[in-house]
Formats: C-alpha cells, structure tokens, sequence
C-alpha cells in the first residue's frame, strides 16, 4: 500500500504544502470524472499519498484498466473548468442525510463516527461534486497543471482494510509539481523493475518455486543459501557480541501451546490448517516462535540475577498467507525470522529497548539503508476494550520508548490507538529501490502474555515478579530482508556475501589455466569461494560472464602475472583494474570478509593488506 | 537390540570360539528352564549375542520380570546335571513333524524355509531340550561355570523383526568368560548410567521436553543450542572444503512431491498426518529431505561438466514415531539431519562413495569414536520382485563399493538381500558408551529415483543420462548425534564446543572482581563464550561449581596474577594447574577453538601460543 506520508501532518502543515493540497484535490477531480463517466459508482476514502493519491470506489460493473486514459481526459477536461474547492461545516444530520439519499452508505457511515468522536463534519464541494472532507485543497482546478498527473493502476482494497467488509476498487494516480517530475519517477520506477528479486533471483539462480511444493514456500538454491547464511553468520555474530543466547526450537506443537498463548482460536485464520494425530491432539505449525521461548524462559525458576535474559533464534514459521497474495520472496508462507525475546524487569525496559532500536540503526548503517524512520504505536486509553488495563505498565513503558525515540536521531511518527492489546510497538519503515515503503521490522513490547504463561522471577526483594518481554527482529525474515537487499543491491552483493567472491581467468586455459586453478585452489582453502573459469570461451567473453553474474572479484592471470605471483584485480562494476602480488590480494580479501566491507557501492574504500 | 556379533562367522571360528559356544548352549539351558518352569511356552530364536544371548519365548501367561532370579537358579541346577550337548542330522519331514508335533509352529516355519533354501536341518539336545540349530556348543554343562552368567533383562521382539507377526517376550541373560568378567561389565554399565544423555541433558541445561509441545519434540536450551551450532558450523566447513554446495528448502510440501518420490503412499505410516489446505490440496512435513534436492538439481539442464553436483542441508524432517518409542533425543519425532545428496556419472561412482567413506572416518578419528564398523547390504539376485531390475548397475555400484570398503582399513560385514529396493547401502555402526550399538549414519546408493523424477545431464557424447545420486548424512541428526557424544564424553566438551568455554573466578570479588570481568569481556569481544563469576559464594565452592558444569576452562585470579597481567588456569578433570600470562592463555584458546582440539581428553596436548 502507498504510504501515508501525510498522517501525521496537521492542518496548518498540509496547508502550507502544496503538494498535499494538489494531490488531495486530484483525488476528488478523479472521484468526479469516475462518477460522471460510471453513474452510480459510489464512495470509499481518497487521500493523498506519496507520489500522488487515490480513490475507493464501489462500481456497479468491473472497472476495465484500459479505461484509464480515458478517466484521465476527463480530470483535465473538469480541471479546464477551473471549478473553484469550497468548504462548510454542516450539521451532523444533514450530513447524514445528504450522503445517504445519494447512495453513499460508506461515507454516512464514517460521518456518524466522526460525530461520535464530537469531530465536526466539513464538507468539500467542486463543482457537482461533494465529498466529505477536511481538506485543505487548492482554490480552484486550474491551480494544477494538466500534465503534472498520470492515472497510474487498479488494485482491490478492503473498506478500512477489514476483510470482512466491502471489497472496493482503489484507483491510483501519479502526481507531482512538473511534467518533469513525473517523467523523473516513471523513468526511475521503469530501471527499478529491472532489479526486482523475481528477475533477479532467476538470473542469478537464488532461490525458485516449485508447484510440486507449493506457492509461497521458496526452495534457495545455493547461491540464495549462502546469502542467508552470511547474513545469518552475521546476525549471530552481533547477538553473541550483545549477549544474547541461542534456542532452536520445533517448527510444531500440540495445539494445547497455542490455546496457552492465545493464539488459538483467534490467529486460527492466519495458521496452517491442524494435523490431527492418532493419539488423539491436534498440532500446528508455528506462526510465530514466542511461545516457545516463553517455555525455555520458564523451564526452571529465574532470579533478577539472569535478566535481561536474551534468548534469539532464526526460527522458522508457517503463515497461512491467502493464496492470491503470495509474491516472490515477498509474501510467502514459509519464513525463517531473525527472531528475539528479551525478557527484563521494568528498570531494564529503556537500556534494553534503546539497544535494540541502535542494533537497527547499525544494520541499516551497514547495509546502507538510508531511507528509513520509526512509527510508535501506542495505544488509546479511552479505548477500555481493545486494550489490557495496566495504566502504570503503559505510561511507564510509553514513556520509557518515546525518551529513547526522542534521543535518537530517527525520524518518527506516532500512532495513538495502534498499539497491540497488549503493549506498545515501533516498527522501522524502509523504502526500497522501487520506492515501496515496506515494515522491515516490528519490536513490539509485551506486558501481558508473560503472565499467560506464569513467567516470574525472583526479584532481589525475595518476591516473585512478571518479567516484561520485548519482541524484535531486526533483519526481519530472510525472505522479505533479502529480497528487500537483492532489489537494494541490485543484485550485485558484496565480496563477504557474494556466492562466487572470486572468478580467477586465465588469458589462455592450455597455458595458464594450472596458474588460474592453483589460486582459485589457494583461495578456496581459505574458505573462499573462488573458482577458475576453464572452459572454452574467449577471454572477452568469460569476462563478460563474470559481470553478468555481478561476481565482485575477478583476477586475470598471464604470463607477466604468473611470473611474478600476481595477478590482474578486476572489481564489479569498476572500470580501473589494478596489477597486485596474489599474497597481498589474498590479505585484502580476507580483511575484506572479516570487516564485512561493503565494497559493492563504489565509494567504499577498501582494506590494506 | 543386541548386536549380532556372531553373524559374519563361518562353522569353524564359531567352534574355535570358546565364548560363542558358551553363550549359545546357555541360550539352550536358558530355554530348558523356561519350559520346565513354564509349561507350554514355545520358543522363537535363541542366538547367542554380544556380552550374553536371549531366547525370544511364547508365554501363555505374560512373564513377570520379578521371576528372572528363579529361571536363573533352575538354570544353575540344570548345568550341575552336567548334560551333554548332541548334534545330529534329521529329515525334513521328522524335524517339520517333530516341531509340530510339540506345538512349535515358528520352528516348523523356520524349518520349511531352510529346506527350500537346501540347508541340512540340525537338531541340537542337551537333557530334555531339542532345538532347531546348527550349533556349535559346550559339550556338556559342566564346561560352563555357574557364576559366569546372569539374567538380565525382558523386552518384547517381533517373530523375526516384522511389526505384522506374532509379539514374543525376549528374555536376554549376560555371559563371560569369568565371574570377574561379569561385574566388570556390570560396575561399568552402572556407571555409564550416570552418563544418559537424558540426565546430562537436565544437569547441563541442555534440552528440554515440554508436555505442551509434545513428545518427540525437543526444544533445545542455550547450552545445547551451541552444540548443535558447533557441530554444523563444523561440518558446514568440512563440506565446503569437500566441494558441497548449501541449499535451503521448506518443511513441507503439496502432496503432490511425495507422490513423485514414492513415499505416498507407502511410507504415509511414518509421516505426520496431513493439513487439509482450503485450495483443496494436503500438506505434508517432509519425512526426507532427498526430494527437494531432486528438484534443485532439476530446475534447469545440467551439463555433465557440472558433476558430481553435492548439495547438502542440515535439513530438519519429521517422522511420526510411534509415541510409545520415543525416548530422549535418541527417538523422535523431529530431527534436524546432516544430509547431502551427490549426482554423479558411474564413473565418477566409485571416488564419490570413497570420499563419503573417508569423511565418516575423519570424522570418527576427530571425535575419537574408536568402536565402529561398516554393513554393506547388498541385493538378491534371485528376488526379482523385490529389487529394481538393471542388473548392469547392482554389478558395477556392488563391485565399486565392495572396491572401496576392502581398501579402506574399516571392519566390514555384508548381508545379502537387505539393500533398498533401489540400490546397495552402507550403514555405519557405533558402540556407545553403554555399549549400546547404533546406526550412526546411512549412506544410499539411488540409481532408481533420480528417473522418476526425470533427472538427467547432458553427457560429453551430447546424450541425455540419468545420473547416479548418493544419499549420505556422516552425523547422522543433531538429535541422536549430540546424544552420543553428550554420552560418549559424558557431559565434558572440549572447549570449541563448550556451551561455557571460560570461567574467569576472582579470589576475591571485591578486590579482584574487575580484573576477573576485564578478562572475561577481552575474551567476548573475541567471540568467546566466556563469563566471570561474582557471585557471594565461597572460592572453593565457585571452583566446585564450575567442575559440576563441565566448564573446561577456569581461570583463576588474585592479586600475583593481577599484577603480571596473567591468570591461573585449571582444566576440567585435570588436577594440575598452570600460571600464564593472559595474553598467551588467549592465544592458546584461539588456537584450541580453530583446530577444534579435542581437549576433553586428557591426553590430548594443548597448541602452543
């Protein structure tokens, strides 16, 4: 889904933006051209979102996508009106009313809400067309420029995203402050597509899917495996460094776990389906790997002593993902988590939530990922049902995250009424090569289920206390992460996790080929992974191989290098190449892939020997 | 079960084996007694075994393992009547009649199959007693010293092993050479009690079992975590070397690939049973993980150039063990498997299978596992029905096998007519430290099922060839693997493996408790699992703690080694103790964990700095 850039603006902030206003005002010019052209076509919301905006619609027929130019012609034939955007404030019944006698079921639904919260109802009329609406927008239609916009896609989305309610079809437009600019972003987003993980995963052989297995369950291939394996060497590496220790727990239970942990009967819809066992149980896999630690947590008793206990595992879990939204490596319903829980006494609840939030920054640091910010969800305490009532546990613990938020230097916005039942979250948004924005990851603090499960310690009073427990997983899951680092490299890896680091060529395989082989051999000692390329094609062309696998190292050897032990360092995507004694590569490489240098972004400056 | 030690022997080394004959004839005595005691029981199979012999029974009344001290007292009284031991030769028709006559069907049975087989039929009598066998035996019962045997133990045994015959009660009795002999065994099986891997797995917080996850399903605790990651990051190293490359692939699949494979329907009895997925289609958990690596090698033409292709998986598969045999980590019903699957051409055969050979042995020598021996099982030419019919590749895989075992200096038995139905196999059998004998791991030679699965590459003649596909897992699982060596090393791990590597012990909290943490952090931030005790205890009883944890490393520190920068180092089980100056005690250790030095046994030396 587009992003909802604007949610935490305010009115005098989306006042003074024009963009806001542009974009907001085209989705009413949308909604009017739609229901000129398609009569009794009714009304779902119509924001503004980042690079441009949309509108749900209910039609009466199948929207026809090949009708979009046309829709198209008709906002810049409404825009040429130059009708001008009014505003009043009228009263709640008539509002209802309005909206209702024309068919508009959705809107005079949100209306009654919106009253309910005491909030006033403002209407936004342009021409024949009145939408209920806050605005801001622009004065009059021909404040935009006929060519700043393009109708851009179709897609189904749910009446406030509930599954359970009207399926609606949700037109997207582009637009931004030139023809230019929009030039600029279809350009860019048509190069991006060149890099999306499908393709790649294809080219470069990572991973595929087999209807024989199933949709959404990936089978990695070996150059994909040992990416995952690199970045979970990695992770493992840095939780060991932050203390952390390692579980490895069933991918399956017994039933009874899950009624334990709540998750069953209500997470049923999103599990895989029970296997019902002779004996007599039902078992399910697992969609998630907390209440497992929660029982390693609890096998024995706990002193203060031990906390904060941090117990990770790259746990696999089964999702029960619907099958028309399996995509790539996307959306799947077999996941490897870099999962975690830290189970600590509220004193430790900041330090511990401060170290997790810098374990992002420094992941992302590393891999380079600079378009990211935070969304804190907290929760509603007006909201009684929908939440657990620990006044004390919320207000500390909101306080605690929003202090930590506040001293890093992140972007953030906040999210009142969106925490989980039972504790506050902060997810990390990236935005990829394509610009889709994606939740990378979700830590998600939890005051109430410990106690489901009757986890306590003894705290140094001698008494029993309920540890709070922090759930994260920064790197997400292996699926989602490195499909996002497939698209953000585009797929040129770096040497520490290339699948081939090394291609050694010779110029000429009868009298070479033995040098070529006896460094790859050297280097394949070493644990690299390096081969000599001795086949039968030209030297050009074997080079040319070597790129289009986006092979980070390749080393070019000839007589002169064989002579003197050397060879000819060839880097992707690098136009220099450079002569270097093969000891003194050797030493540069293994610096290289023990620093974890990022030497696929050319600025990178590489390590001494 | 026992193992059957005497079944590679011919006539004349079982007579000149005074053991084999005692055992045996005490089978005879053990039977005699049970039908005097018990009459009407009939007999089963009465071999003699490893350490003693057993005699499978029919009892007409369940046998209740409070009597063995009464059959063995009748045993004695029967042997103090000094009976003679007489072979002769019958027809078929009296021995089947005779049999028959006595109520013994299994005999009879047993007696027919020989005479189609073209075997003489031999009876044996000693006293009242005459039994189907071939011998040889005492004597006379004198020759057998009435203290060199005790009953030991009742299980139950199916009528030749086959789950659909009859259930019979298996009475097993110890004999040796001496009385001596006896309670040596019998002190050294008592104390290898204290070695169960079920009770190190509680005292060391190894693993666990949970009612709410299920039998057969361990979740492994953060010591026990380190083994299993030791142990692949272990083997993932040595297979890297060996030219294997890493795949990843789901725990379940559509039905639709077991049916490729063949294992549904016909080993549905060993899978969890299925999910029914609302698409319409069942879901299993993979009981193997072969047919995933069929298809990573069949998802794109392979050029001979490509072989042998090894690709291996630490793959975690699920089997659905009866739940009255699981026990520990030795049985279960998930089980994370060592596997790798080799493709090669028929020539290639035969140095494949060497280099898989080879690797168990290192492995072995490595782990100082002394007590194993290879079972080559060989196919029936004769049973057609039973065995893939392409006599060219049993004659050429056969004879390469056999090529490779003779030349390799590894005890080796063969038993005809028990290879799969597609292709021989090698089993490799290890002694643990209770004596029990295990098969550690299976290697498979396939020449069948790369063909249904429509394997093939493309030769250098330009044709299209199915390839050979070797099936071999050298560790076998992590669960029954880490079982053995939990025992095998009774709880001490050597220090790369060590769940605790270093325990740095201040004389003095107060005084010396900084140094003791600086010592210990230096060693994290190396990647040492390393910690320093500053607890209230005692010295002394920090000491004892840490020998009661197996920690092989103690460092000791006051104020000497405090000022000359060094450290007092105890090895667990060792008596002596060492001062060295801190920064060569690291180096050491480094060494220690990259050799991965197997320094739980003491007579192994340490590297030097």
């Amino acid at each position: 889904m587009a992003r909802q850039v604007y949610a935490g603006m305010d009115a005098q902030e989306k006042g003074d933006d024009p963009l806001y206003k542009r974009r907001h005002s085209l989705a009413h010019v949308m909604a009017q051209a739609v229901q000129k052209l398609y009569p009794g076509t009714h009304l779902g919301f119509g924001p503004p979102v980042e690079n441009g905006f949309y509108y749900d619609f209910q039609f009466q027929e199948p929207f026809d996508p090949e009708s979009l130019p046309l829709l198209e012609a008709e906002m810049r034939r409404i825009l040429a009106e130059d009708q001008p955007f009014e505003r009043r404030l009228v009263p709640l019944e008539e509002a209802v009313e309005k909206f209702e006698a024309a068919g508009e079921a959705l809107k005079a639904e949100y209306i009654r809400e919106l009253a309910e919260r005491g909030e006033e109802i403002s209407l936004y009329q342009s021409g024949p067309f009145v939408d209920l609406c806050a605005g801001p927008h622009v004065e009059k239609g021909s404040q935009i420029p006929p060519d700043c916009f393009a109708l851009d896609a179709v897609a189904g989305a749910y009446w406030r995203g509930d599954q359970k309610r009207e399926m609606l079809t949700r037109l997207y437009g582009l637009a931004f402050s030139s023809k230019k600019e929009l030039k600029e972003f279809l350009k860019q987003r048509e190069e991006a597509k060149k890099y999306d993980h499908r393709k790649l995963g294809k080219e470069l052989e990572l991973f595929m899917i087999s209807d024989q297995v199933g949709a959404g369950l990936p089978l990695w291939l070996p150059n994909g495996t040992v990416l995952r394996d690199e970045l979970e060497a990695m992770a493992r590496e840095w939780e060991q460094r932050e203390g952390y220790q390692r579980v490895a727990t069933p991918h399956l239970t017994s039933e009874q776990l899950f009624y334990t942990s709540g998750h069953l009967p209500y997470y049923k819809d999103g599990m895989f389906p029970p296997m019902a066992l002779e004996e007599g149980q039902n078992f399910y896999l697992k969609p998630m790997n907390c209440p497992f630690h929660h029982l390693v947590f609890g096998h024995r008793p706990r002193s203060y002593r031990e906390l904060p206990l941090r117990l990770a595992e790259y746990g696999q879990v089964y999702r029960y993902e619907p099958s028309g939204t399996l995509a790539g490596l996307l959306r799947v319903r077999g996941m490897c988590m870099n999962d975690a829980h830290i189970y600590c006494t509220p004193e430790q609840l900041e330090q511990e939530f401060r170290a997790v939030l810098e374990l992002h920054r420094r992941y992302y640091d590393m891999f380079r990922i600079s378009r990211y910010w935070m969304r804190l969800s907290l929760h509603d305490p007006e909201n009684t049902a929908k939440y657990v009532q620990n006044p004390e546990a919320w207000r500390q613990s909101e306080e605690a995250i929003r202090r930590v938020m506040d001293s890093m230097d992140i972007e953030y916005e906040e999210a009142m009424g969106e925490a989980a039942f039972y504790g506050p979250k902060v997810d990390f948004q990236i935005r990829n090569v394509v610009g889709r924005e994606e939740t990378a990851s979700t830590n998600q603090l939890d005051f109430a289920v410990p106690e489901r499960f009757g986890l306590t310690y003894i705290g140094p009073d001698g008494e029993m206390h309920t540890p709070y427990c922090i759930h994260r997983a920064p790197l997400g899951t292996h699926e989602r992460f490195l499909a996002f680092l497939m698209e953000h490299f585009k797929g040129a890896f770096p040497t520490w996790m290339a699948p081939v680091q090394v291609r050694v060529i010779p110029v000429h395989v009868e009298n070479f080929g033995e040098y070529a082989e006896s460094l790859a051999k050297a280097l394949r000692e070493d644990l690299f992974r390096a081969e000599a390329d001795l086949g039968p094609d030209s030297l050009n062309k074997k080079i040319r191989q070597a790129a289009t696998a986006k092979i980070p190292n390749v080393l070019v050897v000839g007589g002169k290098e064989q002579e003197t032990a050397s060879v000819t360092w060839r880097r992707f995507g690098i136009q220099d190449q450079r002569s270097i004694p093969f000891a003194e590569l050797k030493a540069v490489l293994t610096r290289m892939r023990q620093q974890r240098i990022m030497d696929n972004f050319p600025d990178v400056e590489l390590p001494q020997a």
